[in-house]
C-alpha cells in the first residue's frame, strides 16, 4: 500500500517549511516510509471531495489503504505508533512523549496561532499595533515555561521523539518574529531539530513542491 | 495503584464544569476507574512541586504509580488506551477517533480559546467591542464545518468515543456565548454528551469540589 498525503498546491509561505505537511513528511522520513503527495488548490480544499477527507478543509491528510486521516497530530501519532523511531518502547516514556505532542499542539501552538492571526488576518485593523505586544507576551509566558523545563537537555524527555518533532515544528513558526532568540536554549533546540537528516529531506521535498510554481 | 488527578482549589467558573479536570473525570467515569483528586491553589500551581508535574503550571495532572502525565488530551488518550469504553477495537476506527481528539483540541478549541481571551483578558481593551464579532465569526466558520460533518448522526464517527468526549467538552465552553444554538445539531450533540451518566457523575464531582469554598 502506498501512503499518500496532501499539501498546498501553492504554500502560503512559499516553501519555508511552515505548512503542516512538512510535519508529516518529517515523521515519514524519520521512520523511513516512502510516500506520495497530492497537491491541492485552495479552491479544491473547500470542495466536497477534499472535505470528505478533511472536514475543516485543510491540509495535510493521510491515506493508506482503507484508512483516511486528518489532523497533523493524529497523523504523526499514527505513523509513530506503527513504525519504530518516534516513540520510546517504555510505556511510561511513550505516554510522556505523546503528552509533549499535545502540549505542542494545544498549549504552545495556541498563542502562536493567535500571533499568526493578529499579523495576517487582523494586521490592517486599527488595534493591530497596540494589541500585538500583548499577544507576544502571552507567547513569552509559554516559552519561558518551556525553556525552564528543557534546561540544557537536547530533547524534552530523553531521546528525540514525536513530541520533539511537533514542538520544534510549532516553534519554527516563531523564527521570523525574533521571539525565539530571546530563549537561547529553545533556539538551539529548534536548530537541533532542523539539523536532523530526516527534517532536511522533508524540508527539501516541500521546497521542491513549492518551486514548481 | 491509585489514580490521582489535580484540579483547581477554586475553579474560575465556580463549578460549571468548564475546567479541564472535568474532561479527565468524565473519561475515568466512562471506563469505570476510581480516582482521587488533589486540589491545587493558583499560587501552588506556579511553584516547583507542581511545575515538576506540569511544566506550564496548569491543571489537570495525572499520577498512577510511576507515571506522571500532563495535558488533558494526553491523559484522556492514556486512559482510553488502557481501559475499554473510549476507543473502538477496529484499528482504523481507533485512529479516526484519535483524530477527532486532536481536531477538538487543536482546530476547534483554537478560536474558542481566542474568545475566552478576548472576553476575560482583553475585555477592557478599547478594541474589545469591535474585535469580538471577528473572533465569533472565526468560531462560526469552524462550527459550520463541524455541523456539516456531524449531520444527523449521534456521534462524530460511529459509537461514542474519546473524540466525542473531547469535542463535547470543548464546545461546552461556548454555551454562554449563544453561538452553539446557531447550530442545532451541535447543540443537540453537546446535550447528548451531557446526558451520559458518566458525564453527570463527573460534573457532580467537580461541582462538589467547587462547593467546598
Amino acid at each position: 500500500m502506498t501512503i499518500t498525503i496532501t499539501a498546498f498546491e501553492r504554500s502560503p509561505d512559499g516553501g519555508k517549511g511552515l505548512a503542516r505537511d512538512t510535519r508529516v513528511r518529517w515523521a515519514l522520513e524519520e521512520v523511513g516510509q516512502p510516500y506520495e503527495v497530492r497537491l491541492v488548490s485552495f479552491r479544491a480544499m473547500k470542495e466536497p471531495a477534499h472535505l470528505a477527507l478533511h472536514p475543516f478543509g485543510q491540509i495535510p491528510t493521510y491515506e493508506d489503504g482503507n484508512l483516511a486521516l486528518f489532523e497533523t497530530g493524529a497523523i504523526v501519532l499514527h505513523i509513530a505508533e506503527h513504525h519504530a523511531g518516534l516513540l520510546p518502547d517504555d510505556p511510561n516514556a511513550r505516554a510522556r512523549a505523546i503528552a509533549w505532542m499535545f502540549a505542542a499542539l494545544n498549549t504552545v501552538d495556541q498563542p502562536i496561532l493567535e500571533l499568526v492571526i493578529a499579523k495576517f488576518v487582523e494586521g490592517d485593523k486599527p488595534w493591530s499595533k497596540e494589541r500585538l505586544p500583548l499577544v507576544m507576551d502571552r507567547i513569552r509566558d509559554r516559552l519561558g515555561q518551556l525553556s525552564a523545563r528543557l534546561g540544557d537537555a537536547d530533547w524534552l524527555d530523553g531521546a528525540f521523539s514525536a513530541g520533539d518533532l511537533m514542538m520544534v515544528s510549532v516553534l519554527l513558526r516563531l523564527r521570523a518574529s525574533g521571539i525565539l532568540d530571546e530563549f537561547p536554549n529553545l533556539a538551539a533546540y529548534v536548530a537541533r531539530g532542523e539539523a536532523r537528516p530526516a527534517y532536511k529531506r522533508a524540508f527539501e521535498a516541500q521546497l521542491a513542491a513549492a518551486r514548481i510554481f
